[in-house]
Formats: C-alpha cells, sequence, structure tokens
C-alpha cells in the first residue's frame, strides 16, 4: 500500500477513524456528520516536503494528517448544536471543537427531501393547492432553497423557502420547471411550515395574501416544454456517431492522485464544498501553482419582489460542488480514453460515502497548435495541440455547471465553465410582462439573475515569493521632446507592482494585463522577472445596490482581480459560513482587517489572486426548456518564464498519429484512405 | 452539369472567358491580370432569387454572372496603367474600364521574389552586407513588405520596403527571423533600389547612415532559434496518436457549394481577398445572415523608430487572404472526415489558377451540449455538441493566421482566429532593452504590435429589414418612489435601437449587449423582436494617434462595433484600395459622407454590422521561435428568435454513437470495453 500524500483527500479509512474518535467525545448524543474532511497542512510545512520530494529525497518531516469535522449534536432537550472540531489523525487527537453559534450547515438533498415531505404533510399547504385548482392529474412538486438574507426574518433559525411547481405528466422526470405555482412556504430548522404566502402576480407587488386559480391557458405542449428524451419525440438522426480512438493508450500517467502529462505534474484533490481541487502544478519540474480552485459561487436573482430577492445562492458554500458532483459516464460527460477519480464524503452517521466518478481525466485534440509555412520552400511544419482535460460537473436543483481545467503543451492553463442545466422558473399572469424577466412560456417567467464566479489561484511561480504586476500598453506622446514618437504610432507598456492588498478592475480598452511574477528570477533573455499572466473573462460584476444583503454576503463580487496575502485555510472569499450569513466576512472586509494590522503587504509575498468573473443571465427563449453550454473561459499562460515556447518540441502531425479521411467527392458516406504524409 | 449558382466563386471557364474579352480590349499591350474574381449580384436582384429558390420555385431572373478584373497594361513606353473592369459574363460585354490613377495593386510572393532579385544583383547592396562581416556561412535573405505609408515619400510611386536577415545553416527552412540584420533598402515598382540605409541602433535614433558590423555573440543554440522540425533535436515521444473515427461518414452534406448540415445551410464563397466566405446563411430553411467575411486586417508596429512607422500591413488589401490560402493537408491541418474546397485564382497572363484544398470542412466533438439531472430521481440526460468547421489557413510572410467558423447545433455561430507563426523581428544590440518590444533571443527584437480584424456581419434576420439594438444591464434605483426595489437587488435591462450608422464601444462592465434585431417579426412567446446577439471579442483598439498615417488609413480600428446602411460592393472598412492608402476612404469617412446625403439611417433597413477585435500583441519569448496559437473568439447566437433551445432535439449521448473506453486502473495502456449505456 502506498503512503498517503499531504495533499491527497481522505481515505475511507481515515473518515472511519475520524467518525470514531469524533463520536467518542460525544457519548450519549446523536450526532448527524455535516462533513469529514481534508485539513490541508499549513504551507510552510509543505514547502519543505515538496521541495524534497521533487527532488527525489527524504522530507525532513512530514505533515500530519489532519481533518475538518462538522458535526450536529442533538441536545437532550431536542435542541441542536452545530460544532466544528479539527482532528488530527496521526495522533487520535481533537485539536479544537468549536460551537458554531448562530451559523448555519449547508443545505443537502436529503435535508431538502424532508422539507419537501414536512410541506406535504401539512394541511394548510394542502387547503392551499386545493385553492389552485389544478388541470386534473397534476402532481405538485416542491423545491426547497436555502434562504438568501434580505432583512426580513430572524437569522438565529436556519429557514427553506419552498417553491412550488406541478407536472402534468405522470413521469418523475417531467419538466416540472414549465408549471411554477403560485405558492410559496418557509420551512424551519426542525421542519414545521412556518409561513405560507402567493407570490407576487403584478410589476410592484411582493408577497400576496390570496389564492388565484391555475390558468390553464398556461398548459403547454410536452414537446415545447420537455427536455427528457423519454418524453420528447424522436430526436433528430442526422448527427454521425463520432469516435475518438487512441490506439496506444493514453499519454497521461496516474499514480494514486498524481498525474503527470506531457511535462506537467501535478496532483488532482476533491472535497465535498469545492469539488475538484489541483494541487502542486509543475511544469518541466518547475514549479506554478500551489493550488488551483473554484473557491465560490454566488447566484442572485434580480427580481426585486418580495420574496425573490430571498433567490440568491451560494453554490459552493451553501451545497457544495464536491457533495452535488455527478456520477459520470462513460461515452456522456467525456470523449475517448477516461479514467475516473471518485470522492468520498460521508454519512450522516459517519460512514464513508463512495461518490464515485466524479472527476473524469482525459484527452482531447484541440486544432494547431502552431504552424508555419515557409513562403519560399511552400515547406510546412503544423504540430496538433493536445489537451488534457480535468472536469467535474455538478447539479444545483435546476442548474448544472461543468468545470474543466485543460492543461495545453504550451504550458497554459484554462479553465472553462459551461452553464446548462434548466432556468429556475416564477409564475406569472399571461400577457404580463417585466423588466426583470423573460417570459419563456406562456404563464412562466424566467427571472434575470447573475453568476459570479470566484477562481481562486494561488501561484507559486517559481517559488512562493509572487508579486502581481498591473501592465497597461499606452500611445507614446506626439510632441514631447522627451520621447521619439516622430510619426505617432508609437506605444509602450506601463506596468505597476501591486503593494497592497487590493481589488482590481479589467480594462480592456488599456489592454490591462495582470501577471503574476517573481522578481527575484529575471528572465536570462528578455531581461524582465518570470510570470504567468491571467487572461480574464470580461464580465459585469455584481448589479445588487452596495448596501444590499447580496452586495454584503458576495463581497467578492465587487471586483474583478483579487491579491491578498496567502493564509492557511482562507480559501472563501464570501467567508466560510454563507448559509444565512449577515455580510461582512468577504475577502473586503479580510484585507480591510489586515490593513488595520499592517499585515496586506503583497509584494514579493506568498500572494493569492482571485479572479471574479461571471455572467449576467438574462433569459433567452433559447435556453428553455433545457439551455445550451454557454461557455466561460479563464486562462493562465506564461509570459517570459521560459527561454522559448514550451510546445516547441512537439512533433509535427502526421498521417500515422492523427489519420484523417477524405470524404468522398459526390458520395457523401463512402471514404477513402489519403497516402498524405507530411 | 450543375448550373452555377449566383453565390458560386468563378469557374476556371469563366475566367478564361473573362481573361479573353479583356484581352480583347486590349490588344496589342501586355497585360498582367492581377485578379478576376466574382462580381458578386446586387442585392436588389439575389433576394427575389433566394426568395424563388428556398420555396423550391423558379425564380422569375436570374442575376447575371459578373465579374471584377484589375490589369496593369504596360504602355509603349514602358510605363504601367492599373485598369479595373467589370465585365458582364454572360453577355460578353465590358460594362466599365476605369483607370485608378494613384492606386497600386497588392503585393503577391511572385513580385515579392522579383524583388529580392532587384536587391541582390545591386552591386550597392552587396557592399552594405560586406560592411556587415557576416559570419561564414551565412546566406543573406531578402523579406520584401508593402510599404506602410508615413508621410515621408512620393506617393505616386509603389514602393516596397526590403528587410535583410541571413540564415547560417545550409537549409532554406532555416528560421532566418532568429537573424535580422542591420540593413534595409526601397525598391521602387519597376524594380530598382531607390534607397539604402541602416536601422536604428538606438531607442531615440532613426534609419542611420553607417553600417555596424555584425555582433558574433548574436548567433544562437540551433535547439532555441529553429522551428522546423529537421533542423532541431528529435521531438518529445510522449504524445500517443489521437485519431477520430466517423464509421458512417459525415453528418454534413455537399453539393457543389452549397453546405448543409443539421438544420443549417449556407453557401460557401472563395475570392483572392478575403478568402473564405459565407452567404445565404440559414437554419431550419430561415434566414439570418446573407454573407459573413472576414473584411480587412491591419497590423501595425508600435516601434516609433523610422522606419518603423512603415511596418503596418493590411494583410487582406496588401496582400489577400485568399491568395495566400495555405493548401491545407489530411492529417494536419483538420481531423476526422475531411472535405476540401479549392479556389480559383489567375495567373498574371489570365489563366485559370488552382489554390488547391483553400478550405477544410469537417466536424468536430465540442463537449456537452446540454445536460440535467432530475436530482430526485438521478435520471441524466447529456447530449454532446458537435460543430461543423470550416477553416482556412493564411500565411503572410512570417505569420499565420487560421481563420474559422464553427455552428452549433443551438444555432450558434462563432468565428475563431488563431495567430501562429514568426514574429517579425528587428535588430537590437546585445544588452539593450526598448520600451515597444521585448528581446526574444540575443539581438533580436520582437516589436511590439497589433493585429486588427474586421468581421463583417451582413445580416438577414428573417428577411434584410434589421435594426442595430445596445441592450444595458442595470440596477434598478433605491428610494425612487416610482420604481419598486425594495431590497436593493432588483436590476433591468435598458436598450436603445441606433437609428443612424455609427460605431460603438465595448463595455462589459454594462453588460453591454449588440443585438441585430427584426422589428418586424415579434417572437410570439417572448413578446419581444427576434434577433442575434453579438458576443464580441474584448480588446484594445488601435493604438496609434488620432493624425498618425495609421490611424487615418485604419479608420474601421476606432470602434468595436459598427453599423452601415448596406451599400452593393461596400465590403472592405478601410476601403479599397489600401496599398499606400493615404486614409479618409475607411468606414468613418463614407458614414460621414452618407450623413452629410441624409443617406445614413439603419433602423429598420438593410444594414451590415462590423465588428473591429484584435490582440495587443507584446510579444513573449514564449512566442518564439514559432507562437503557439493565440485564439480570439467572436459568437453569434440566437436571441429569443426560435421558440426554444433550438439544440433540443439533438439525440443523447450513448456509448454506440460516442464510444468511449475506460483506463485500465494502474496499467496505463490496456484498455476495456464498457457496457456503459445511457
Amino acid at each position: 500500500m502506498s503512503i498517503t500524500h499531504p495533499f491527497d483527500p481522505l481515505t475511507p479509512a481515515e473518515i472511519a477513524k475520524i467518525a470514531a474518535i469524533v463520536k467518542d467525545v460525544f457519548q450519549g448524543k446523536r450526532l448527524n456528520f455535516r462533513f469529514i474532511t481534508l485539513k490541508e497542512p499549513a504551507k510552510a510545512e509543505m514547502v519543505p516536503f515538496l521541495h524534497a520530494e521533487h527532488l527525489g529525497q527524504a522530507p525532513s518531516s512530514r505533515p500530519s494528517r489532519s481533518s475538518r469535522v462538522q458535526v450536529i449534536a442533538e441536545g437532550p432537550s431536542g435542541s441542536n448544536e452545530l460544532i466544528e472540531l479539527l482532528v488530527n489523525i496521526d495522533s487520535n487527537t481533537i485539536i479544537e471543537k468549536s460551537p458554531l453559534v448562530g451559523r448555519h450547515s449547508y443545505i443537502d438533498s436529503n435535508y431538502m427531501q424532508a422539507v419537501e415531505k414536512a410541506c406535504r404533510a401539512d394541511p394548510r399547504i394542502d387547503d392551499e393547492i386545493k385553492k389552485l385548482e389544478l388541470p386534473p392529474g397534476a402532481t405538485v412538486v416542491i423545491e426547497a432553497w436555502a434562504y438568501a438574507t434580505d432583512g426580513m426574518n430572524d437569522m438565529n433559525e436556519r429557514t427553506t423557502m419552498c417553491w412550488f411547481y406541478m407536472r402534468l405528466l405522470n413521469d418523475p422526470d417531467a419538466n416540472y420547471y414549465a408549471y411554477p405555482l403560485d405558492l410559496c412556504a418557509e420551512v424551519s430548522e426542525d421542519l414545521k411550515v412556518t409561513k405560507i404566502y402567493h407570490l407576487p402576480s403584478s410589476e410592484t407587488e411582493n408577497i400576496r395574501e390570496d389564492a388565484q386559480p391555475y390558468d390553464y391557458r398556461k398548459v403547454q405542449p410536452t414537446e415545447m416544454s420537455e427536455y427528457h428524451p423519454s418524453l420528447r419525440p424522436p430526436p433528430r438522426t442526422t448527427t454521425k456517431p463520432y469516435q475518438v480512438i487512441q490506439p496506444e493508450g493514453p499519454s497521461f500517467q496516474v499514480e494514486g492522485n498524481r498525474l503527470s502529462w506531457e511535462k506537467w505534474t501535478m496532483r488532482v484533490g476533491f472535497n465535498y464544498r469545492e469539488g475538484l481541487t489541483i494541487h502542486d502544478v509543475r511544469y518541466e519540474g518547475r514549479s506554478l501553482f500551489y493550488r488551483l480552485s473554484l473557491a465560490e459561487m454566488f447566484v442572485p436573482y434580480g427580481d426585486p419582489r418580495s420574496p425573490y430577492p430571498r433567490k440568491a445562492a451560494f453554490d459552493l458554500g451553501n451545497d457544495g460542488a464536491g457533495i452535488n458532483a455527478n456520477n459520470l459516464r462513460l461515452g456522456c460527460d467525456c470523449l475517448g480514453l477516461i479514467k475516473y477519480f471518485d470522492g468520498w464524503h460521508n454519512t450522516a452517521a459517519g460512514e464513508p460515502l463512495k461518490l464515485p466518478n466524479v472527476i473524469c481525466c482525459h484527452e482531447q485534440d484541440d486544432g494547431i497548435l502552431w504552424k508555419h509555412t515557409n513562403f519560399r520552400t511552400q515547406n510546412a511544419a503544423v504540430t496538433r495541440s493536445r489537451i488534457l482535460v480535468l472536469q467535474t460537473i455538478i447539479t444545483v436543483s435546476n442548474y448544472e455547471y461543468i468545470f474543466a481545467f485543460h492543461f495545453g503543451q504550451d504550458a497554459s492553463i484554462h479553465y472553462e465553465v459551461r452553464a446548462t442545466g434548466i432556468l429556475s422558473t416564477a409564475p406569472i399572469n399571461i400577457g404580463d410582462k417585466v423588466g426583470y424577466g423573460t417570459v419563456v412560456a406562456p404563464g412562466v417567467l424566467a427571472p434575470y439573475h447573475q453568476h459570479l464566479f470566484s477562481l481562486r489561484i494561488d501561484p507559486a511561480i517559481d517559488g512562493q515569493a509572487n508579486s502581481l504586476q498591473i501592465e497597461e500598453s499606452k500611445p507614446l506622446p506626439v510632441n514631447d521632446p522627451a520621447v521619439h514618437n516622430p510619426f505617432g504610432v508609437g506605444y509602450t507598456t506601463e506596468s505597476n507592482i501591486v503593494t497592497e492588498e487590493s481589488g482590481h478592475d479589467l480594462d480592456h480598452a488599456k489592454n490591462r494585463v495582470f501577471k503574476i511574477i517573481n522578481e527575484n528570477n529575471v528572465n536570462p533573455i528578455t531581461g524582465t522577472p518570470v510570470g504567468f499572466k491571467l487572461l480574464p473573462y470580461y464580465s459585469q460584476l455584481l448589479l445588487a445596490q452596495k448596501d444590499s444583503y447580496h452586495s454584503k454576503r458576495s463581497e467578492f463580487g465587487q471586483h474583478a482581480v483579487w491579491v491578498t496575502r496567502y493564509q492557511d485555510d482562507e480559501l472563501f472569499p464570501a467567508g466560510r459560513h454563507t448559509m444565512q450569513s449577515l455580510g461582512g466576512e468577504g475577502i473586503a472586509s479580510t484585507i480591510e482587517k489586515r490593513q488595520q494590522e499592517g499585515m496586506s503587504g503583497v509584494r514579493n509575498e506568498d500572494i493569492v489572486v482571485w479572479h471574479t468573473f461571471g455572467s449576467t443571465h438574462n433569459p433567452r427563449i433559447e435556453d428553455w426548456p433545457v439551455m445550451p453550454s454557454e461557455k466561460l473561459v479563464v486562462g493562465l499562460k506564461p509570459v517570459n518564464f521560459f527561454t522559448g515556447n514550451p510546445g516547441l518540441d512537439v512533433a509535427v502531425s502526421t498521417q500515422e498519429k492523427n489519420q484523417s479521411v477524405l470524404v468522398g467527392e459526390g458520395s457523401h458516406s463512402t471514404v477513402s484512405k489519403s497516402s498524405c504524409r507530411l
């Protein structure tokens, strides 16, 4: 058996062991294990460990294995206490045990289903449903959502919002989002329905008391409202099969969680909250990134009417990208030769719970990597670009997110997000229009909303001491005797190195480039510090007003690029506890606090760069009833880090390797082999 | 034999026929045929023709076939006259014959080689080369460039700039850009060397008189400076073969230049200047775009020192994307089942000249099109996205551009540009640095430059009468009694329809969206006009000062999105004649003129939308000695055009169709079949 690497997620045996340690100290209480996850070692311990590891030496010391555990302990009076613990696995000891007062654990699908059951069991809900006079055969579906703080509720209690839908087909896969109902309820932590009300029915209304019977004109043809193939007419048959064959196997090697491919090495991580994480990323043995992760997401809705401001999801902090990760399947989610990684979580009882196939790893052809034709000799050299893809897909109720890191042979990294799934809908009267949503079907409003992602980039560009440099391209002045620009066509770059923790915005008009550099390592040829640049995704930031709860709770949405000084365990730009959070715990507040402490210098320090990007998603009807993937891509590319094109040694393409076939002229299905060889 | 479609490029027989007609009127003169190309029919004739065609009816009339021809007629005195003609092919008549006074034809590789020869034949050049005291075995290579106007030269004469390089290896594919020499010459139209000078050697110097002997410290190791595989150490062997198999053939059908695929139909065009063009683009028979094309490119260099302001290439107007299109090869430039299209040009004598395989057409897998997992049933539905790619690659001296249109099953179009090839270099003294270039090798400066592309979008969204709508997303105000926004989280969209021809800029911070809409067709469900939106590529615009020649000559570089009223033959945003142009003929000047004529209304008119995008390319050393592809992507997506997701009927993925294979655990090259089936 191989020794667990300090970055490896907890093994099932470790999870079981930790649960036993924790149960020991809570004897007599019923425990609900919310999570048992790796507490990553302190970076101060990891850096020398990794240094020795990459030199092939024995480490002088091995960081201890630790875990962060969250439990709900049921007290004798029925009151629940949320407690977080740090457990040292090597020494079988509990290092820390803190009650989380005023905090709430994330919401999971077991609890969501319990909330749905509680609603169904309440006769008052039944009465309200009857008043709706639904069509015969209708089945009511109740969707539980985390409650977004709006200042209207007592924050000491976890509250769940229940949105009502119906399905008309007798099939559990029928698209109930096509039939949003005019009903809403709130459920308390102990599963009691605390409020029942009706949804706004005009542009300036809030919550209503009175029921409105269902308008039968809203019933839609199945063809327009269903997405599941079993409920749809036969699909198009014109798309011919397309297969990827790798006769000699993949170009990557996997040993446990260590992945190597085309001069890259890295370690694959996974946890209940962030899902896929990537550690110790190196190219040709040179250190690039200590850790890459999606750190948070915020999805606020733009409908101003109560109760809709309560729709604003932190999909990582409230739901978890790990526990909502899909079980990926061959021939469906990835193409070609696939290596899957499983994840491990825990049951409420503390038993290890396998999350199968949560990450897929495979290669893709990505077009041409580089080409040049000598116009004198007509000789061309072409290399094709191969990329390594690490992909995970999460389902958060109605929506899906596809997250993928793409590693390139030119030492580039791209992080691709695809948003798909089903729009969250609300009822609207036939014939009405509102300024903050699109009518995607009769009586179905798809409200405007935003998706804001925070990509956390913990760089280690040739070491931990890095700086953030902001460069802009500017025309040289004319008629300035100190500047030589006789024809008015010269331009140059101006750059500044950020000295204090801060947030920055994008400006494509100035070609503003964010570079993570190591000032201690100067490129021997260019004479400039080695670095990597961020290729940001240009997007609108948070639209909610500055003093709104949405804004206070999602501080990372204020700027596109943040730089902070590295701190162990500082992983979440909206704070560790996002459920019904009140704000003031995000990245801006942290920076403010550290500025007061004089600990906010970031030049030539161990820094973290956070990129906020996303989309202002004002739905199109083309996003209905299931949304074609919307792609958002962020890049990281070397800039004067190497001494030349890192993909220069990729072999030119040949017919032997990348075999292509000529389509027969006139006859479209016959194919003939070509003898072309470069 | 099928009848030629009005959008079809000229056939070889037509080219020969036109040449004969033209020769007839120039009897006794020696003609140099610069181009013989299709003059596309007037849109007023084409629209009814296409209407009848798509209804399967006989057209009431067929637009006549016409050609635009450019010749240089050698007069008896040896003086050359540049003449443009319009020829009606059906009636064998010359409709128009205009001398192009003060204009210059594009530069081609035959002429470039003649210029090189003229330089070599001049003993003064020889003398200057001797003064450089080059290393033994050096071969001087002379690269001819079109002369960019800088106000220093008599503009009545076409002038060619000659840049000097050397190669040290006795191989014509050796990378001479690694050895830029301190020498420069100008050559006149009649191939005389008119000026010889030396290049600046300090930051504030211009052209110099004195020669500087070559600094031998600039000689580089082959491994660092060569890109051609035959001159390089053996390549990496870790990249395993990767093949695309389509056992049932492609999903597209081709009949002549008509292409149909997955509900799309279109016609493929090609000409010497724009290269690939696309016509009459429809989805499910509904009209979307009348014509899509790359209309111009401008590549100005940022080095302010004379003679470098003369480096500023209009790669379409000066060089031609068609005549510089690569002969694409199987297994190299595209992967899978490939259909090639040939192009036709003409020789100087007017004979048809085949440009083989200038366009490749193939399909690609593009990841997941849409997915949803019902969290209650755990049933997932996943469809994979197939795209149709139409790709062409051009070589313009040192650089390569890969241009590709991607058509999606969700009715989206993406236009992808990849920049690759070799940086244009200039000499720099060892140890020197300048503010407008990167030292990529000892003594080799890669100057800063910009690539500005103009994508011409001629929409026909459900017909020709379209409008450009600009939409922004804005927070709703708080404390405004007229607006309901009690929690400060509401937002809405505001939009304006552009009424006059104009240029506009991007603003991601406002989520500014450019929609091309048809105000006469309202979507029955959303209640808004049908449309397509532009997904722009965010980039810096032209950096040259407003009153510089660069700026005056490339007016399209002033704004990111332009809208004009459609005019037949108005295809080029920097004017038809870009060689040594003086400015004032671009899109901004045209708009100004039409405003004075009161002809600039664009609301509910036949409009054209032009998107300027590009990159400020401040080279990285990683771009050397051949540049990894830099991707720039522009999109067009339906927005409330359909009544739902146009890719909803794409069949879910299955192992039968998109067969994937599990990588064996522990053993990396063995593969085992999986029985997974959705």
